[in-house]
């Protein structure tokens, strides 16, 4: 049952796969370090790309879907990560409400809220659904594909506390990323948990800031492993003040584009890579892969101005239009019965807890996947009898990729958990 | 794959069943609080014999070996609960020195040394093996009928320290009951962590004090259920100042196996249970299953006297053979492919981490199975998509039976840190 991948094993990516297994231990124990300084999310899922020469995330989700996607297997991991997650958080927790997306009613999207109601209350919790959903007004009962059934009710904000009738939780979780703003309801609830805070969610996050936590976490990284950062890091860098519509902007784009094109090259050069460098750019507010533009050549752009504006007036969300990531693209070297492949790893706390192949078969290896017609196919996690065995070949083994897939993702995590605390806006100040 | 088990699937044991699925969140929630205040062992096992009206621990292993009887498919809960016990002891750890039993180089015992040594690596830490055993001078490597090699090290006490050769560990483990007492190299070893602590050892340590303690335990739990406490707890009694070779003490002994038996009776009756009653007389040291008589009948001692001299003769430790253990017997009624099986169930920290069948088929439903030519099955939570359905048929359900199976296991790890409290020799007196 291990999905048949091919994936690119030659070149410097077994080295670093070599490198991390090796390393276990002192990598373990370096996370284990960084997370008595930093809170991990409570829980997030990773984007990555493998593009056999090197391998980064390019999406960092701290409200993740899809855990419906993992197999039954791993859910045991899960429950085990949410009570020590629990644990530390609320361990007189009796109460969880859940607040999922608004406006989604996807019956994919709601196996996933399923899923995460089972998972918590395998954790010992009574978990039941708040509706941000206006027309939600009286206790809604929705039956899934497989007859699971799920209620929505409306939420109660009285006071400084959000629940539902007749119940009063000590923790919110939400699963909104809140592109579409923060809903009154839910701020100023400074007696209850609310996770994540308010500022993970597109409302205020910026991919720039990810990435630039990002960059900071790979560079402490790749110090221990005594390794090249580019390696596990995509370049990465902001572009503001842009107009599509004007035309304002564009020239400060194209000389960013450039500068990240020039600085693959000469990588690519390094380390004897034949591919041709391209960058993407995308909102930088995130807006569930839309708006994303594969770019391979700085003079593209003027030809991208149109299509560009036309593809990113469709938006849910409007505040950061105007500013845009670039980022050095980095190619799907995965492939599963000829389809691309993108490794996707959930966490919850600290823990790895599963992870998915997202498989694109109408999608280019350059493209985003995140995108309607998308399947998933287990990590071979899933299948275990599958830890990690150092001795093996590198390359030559899916639960020594995985490994290094939860290393890479698990990065990612504690970037965010930089991330989240540079923009925390009730952090004291201590400049 | 999942075992075909035949359970007595009738009675009140299904209603515990149920009560406990039921209760999920309150039952958890109720662990998390206990936890709050307890600190709970290292790691244990515990085994259970489920009678199809009772089920109960009979015995709770604070050094457990047989970590090589868990599927591979359980090894990343272990790996995640030992990293969630690593950050709380000591979350700088990065050597651990693990001890093995002195004398064992039984290939199954050594390959639970090999299986641990797994876990704790994949958890970040650089594991070495330290040998009680004065015969290991200088490192001694074996080879595992796997190929699997393992380097034994002569134990290096220096002052108050205890490590190997260059490896100076933070934490040490011991995997050695200490039945044969506690070694001068272990003790006062007051600048590192040694767990489980050496009051835990069967040095010290007495199964009365245990099920004492458990006693405490399944009131509470079953006060939480409404539910009687006699359902998971076995009657147990200890009776001291026994000689079997001069037969003092034996008249007491009458007396308790008849009241023990007297009190069952009298539950078997409440309950309609057409069974015949007997208790299990056992050292109140553990000596590793040796040493276990049943008995039907009170009047059955004075013919045992002779016969209990001889088994009791053979015992490694001597200290507790003056004191025994009357315990109301529990009848397994679990069988696979006609032998009789008892479940097992491993913990790590606080979490359930794996379990399995040990079956016999040699050995009758009344005795002890933890003996020469029993046999290991997975639990059916190995072959996952396994979490409780609590929308299930009472004991229809393999996965249910085992969440039961993991409550029962986790008051009984419970009772052990009671229990330790209790006994630690550097606690500090409120009385």
């Amino acid at each position: 049952m291990v999905p048949h991948l091919i994936t690119a094993l030659t070149g410097p990516i077994n080295e670093l796969e070599q490198r991390v297994l090796e390393s276990m231990p002192a990598i373990e124990r370096w996370f284990r370090l960084e997370w008595m300084e930093h809170t991990p999310p409570f829980y997030s899922s990773v984007d990555l790309r493998n593009a056999g020469f090197k391998l980064a995330p390019v999406d960092t989700n701290l409200f993740p879907g899809g855990f419906n996607n993992l197999t039954q297997e791993m859910l045991p991991l899960a429950v085990q990560a949410a009570m020590a997650a629990i644990e530390k958080i609320c361990p007189e927790a009796k109460n969880l409400l859940l607040v999922p997306e608004a406006k989604n009613r996807g019956s994919f999207y709601l196996s996933n809220v399923a899923t995460l109601m089972r998972i918590f209350t395998m954790a010992g919790l009574n978990v039941r659904l708040g509706s941000l959903d206006e027309s939600i007004k009286e206790p809604t009962t929705i039956t899934l594909p497989d007859a699971t059934t799920l209620t929505l009710e409306p939420l109660l904000r009285q006071r400084s506390r959000l629940g539902l009738k007749d119940f009063d939780p000590c923790t919110i979780l939400l699963n909104d990323d809140l592109s579409a703003g923060v809903p009154d309801l839910l701020t100023h609830l400074h007696e209850q948990y609310l996770l994540p805070p308010l500022h993970a969610g597109w409302a205020n996050r910026r991919k720039s800031q990810h990435f630039k936590a990002y960059e900071e976490v790979s560079k402490k990284f790749a110090k221990l492993l005594g390794m090249d950062p580019w390696l596990i890091y995509p370049q990465s860098v902001a572009v503001d003040g842009l107009d599509f519509n004007t035309g304002a902007g564009l020239d400060a784009l194209q000389s960013q584009v450039d500068a990240v094109l020039t600085k693959t090259r000469r990588k690519y050069k390094e380390y004897g890579i034949q591919e041709k460098p391209f960058v993407v750019v995308k909102p930088d507010a995130g807006t569930h892969g839309l708006g994303i533009m594969t770019i391979r050549d700085a003079k593209d752009l003027d030809a991208l101005a149109p299509r560009a504006r036309e593809k990113l007036a469709g938006l849910k969300s409007v505040p950061a239009l105007s500013q845009v990531l670039v980022q050095e693209g980095v190619v799907t070297h995965e492939r599963m019965h000829d389809a691309v492949a993108e490794p996707v790893v959930y966490m919850m706390d600290r823990y790895v807890v599963g992870g998915f192949y997202r498989v694109h078969a109408e999608r280019a290896e350059d493209e985003n996947l995140n995108a309607p017609g998308s399947s998933f196919v287990p990590l071979a996690f899933a299948h275990s009898s599958h830890l990690p065995a150092p001795g093996e070949k590198p390359g030559a083994s899916a639960p020594n990729r995985f490994y290094m897939y939860g290393v890479i993702g698990r990065l990612a995590m504690l970037a965010a958990s930089y991330e989240l605390e540079t923009t925390d806006p009730e952090a004291e100040d201590y400049a």
